[in-house]
C-alpha cells in the first residue's frame, strides 16, 4: 500500500504542476480509503486558514486518486478519469493542515459503475469525500461526479 | 477601472500565495462584470487541459472578487466575505488559458442582500461565473453562494 501511495503522489505531481505548489501528498490507502494531504502554510489565505479553491483541489484528487488506484486493482484501468462536476460545502473553517479522505462507494454502487462500462465504454461514479475538522465533525464535503469512458 | 484591477490582483495575491503560482490575473472590471484569466501552462493536467481545481479556484475567486470591488465601491465594506460553497460543472474541456467571468447579479437579488446585511449584519449572496468556450458557450459554470458577515 506504501508503493500505491508513492505512485499516486508521483503521478498526480507529475500529471498536474499545481499540486507542487499545493504540497499536496498521498497519506494512505488501504485498498478502500484514500486520504491525500496539503499543509496549511502553502494553502493558506489571509485569514490564515485554508483556501477554498485547495480545499476544492485536494477533494477533488482525492476522489480522482482513489478511482485511480481501485481501477488499478482491478482491471478496468484501461479508461480514462473525467471529472464532469461536484458540490462542494464549507461548513468550517479549516485551521490547519488538511486531510481529504475519500471512502469507497457502496458495493452496489461499484458494482453498477463496472457493469455499464464493460457495456457500454463509459460509466458514471459519484464519490463523497470530506475533510475532517479537529472534532472529527466535516469541515468540508464534495459530492463529486466522475465520469470514466475507454 | 484599470487601478481596481491592479488592486485587486494586488490583494489576491499577497492574501492567497497559491494565485501566485497559478499566474491568476484580474483582466477587466467595468463595475458591473469582473474578468479573471489564469494561463494554461501554469494550471494544466497531463491531457494538457486546465485542471478541474485550477478552473473552481479561478471562478470562486472571480465571485469573491466581484463581491471584494463591489463592497469597495459602496458603503458596505466593513463585511468579512465567507465561501460558503458552490456547484460547479464542467461541460466542455478548457483547452487554452482560461477567463471566468461573474456578471453582476440581477438588482433585485443585490437590493434584498444589501438591505438583509444593514438590518443584520449578515447576508447571503449567490453568483454565477462562468468561463466561456472558444465557440462562446460555457466550458465552466460556478454557482457559488457567499456570505457577508461583521
Amino acid at each position: 500500500m506504501t508503493n500505491d501511495c508513492q505512485f499516486l503522489e508521483d503521478l498526480i505531481h507529475q500529471d498536474i504542476p499545481l499540486t507542487r505548489a499545493m504540497q499536496l501528498s498521498v497519506r494512505a490507502w488501504d485498498g478502500d480509503s484514500l486520504q491525500l494531504a496539503a499543509p496549511l502554510a502553502a494553502n493558506s489565505n489571509h485569514k490564515g486558514i485554508m483556501f477554498g479553491g485547495s480545499l476544492y483541489s485536494l477533494c477533488v484528487l482525492a476522489g480522482w486518486g482513489w478511482l485511480t488506484l481501485r481501477l488499478r486493482d482491478g482491471d478496468l484501468d484501461e479508461g480514462h478519469i473525467v471529472i464532469k462536476g461536484g458540490q462542494i460545502e464549507y461548513p468550517q473553517p479549516v485551521v490547519g493542515d488538511a486531510v481529504a479522505i475519500c471512502d469507497a462507494p457502496s458495493a452496489e454502487d461499484w458494482e453498477k459503475f463496472t457493469t455499464q462500462f464493460r457495456r457500454r465504454g463509459r460509466a458514471r461514479l459519484y464519490l463523497n469525500i470530506r475533510i475532517p475538522a479537529a472534532d472529527g465533525s466535516d469541515a468540508v464535503r464534495l459530492h463529486g461526479e466522475y465520469v470514466l469512458h475507454r
